[in-house]
């Protein structure tokens, strides 16, 4: 008996959930919620539905788990220099610098995940909205962070306003987003680039 | 005979295909592509699925006849102020207080549709990717000729380059669209414009 317990409990275990939401959330950042199908999902995994129902309740579950990894994969990565404490114009800089050189590859070409999710979900769905607007929050504070450090340090002007600077600055990166999912002529794309780093002169 | 066929063309132009294009543009704008059903289309237009499929083959005919309507009926009256041949920074000033205004209400919350294209279909759609580059192509151009009036003018210092700060005037309305979409704090949408307007200085 306890033999076969422990058996049902390796079973359930087969799979690690870290990995499976990781490629789920490559898929659904690809092809967004409505267009990826439980089979794709199962395909991509290697999890059958079952496994994943029992782990994640429905699709809609593993949407929101893997909206969570795009947080702590990708946007964190992208704003942990912004947040340190001695960011400044350069780490803005070397900000959109990425973006520009990722904007023409996979993964990146298909936009910002929370953009994206946006779009898909309006303000529909409060538990992804819920992480959509901390995201939000969270990028704006990583360019105040820097652009109070800039101003601290002289770097930027003391009377510009640096809450609407900030604002400004990520709503050019999601639209960044945008253009680079839409395959934006590079000439635009570099051309909004250019166009949001001016702002910090 | 004659009048039977009478009838049967009279059938046929039932409905008004602008008037159904417009109806079906308000509900695909507001829940994107996958997220309207057929079903929902028949109710929202009053055309059985037959005369839409008559008209528009099938639901992607549909979608891109509502996003060209999108284009005349949104985009270009959005724009006409900055293709003008007089437009200055004045016309720029102008179309970002009106998506200051408009983002916190229907339709306009919505986001732009066009930029909801891109993210549902990426570059997956040739038909409905040439109507979005083209929309792009507009955008920036709109952008250009009423910057390129200001330079003429004397408002706006000669040594700014105005392909790049079109650009980035292009990207900061986009990204407003998706916080508009995201029904992000209208303190964020305002900074946003701020920022945008400040670029103009």
């Amino acid at each position: 008996m306890v033999e076969r317990k422990g058996e049902g409990l390796a079973r359930k275990r087969e799979f690690d959930p870290d990995e499976v939401v990781e490629k789920a959330m490559h898929l659904f950042w690809e092809k967004g919620y409505s267009e990826t199908s439980v089979r794709d999902l199962v395909d991509a995994t290697g999890v059958a539905h079952a496994g994943l129902y029992a782990a994640f309740d429905d699709k809609e579950g593993l949407y929101a788990a893997a909206l969570a990894k795009y947080q702590k994969l990708v946007s964190e990565t992208l704003y942990a220099k912004l947040l340190s404490a001695d960011a400044g114009l350069a780490a803005i800089r070397e900000f959109f610098g990425f973006i520009k050189m990722a904007s023409k590859a996979a993964p990146f070409r298909n936009g910002c995940m929370m953009a994206n999710t946006s779009v898909e979900f309006g303000d529909g769905n409060d538990r992804l909205n819920k992480l959509v607007h901390a995201n939000l929050k969270k990028l704006t504070s990583a360019f105040k962070n820097a652009l109070a450090n800039a101003q601290a340090g002289g770097d930027l002007s003391a009377d510009r306003n640096i809450d609407d600077l900030a604002a400004g600055l990520a709503a050019s990166f999601q639209g960044l987003s945008i253009l680079a999912r839409a395959r934006a002529p590079q000439k635009i794309i570099t051309g909004a680039v250019h166009a949001a780093l001016a702002q910090l002169d």
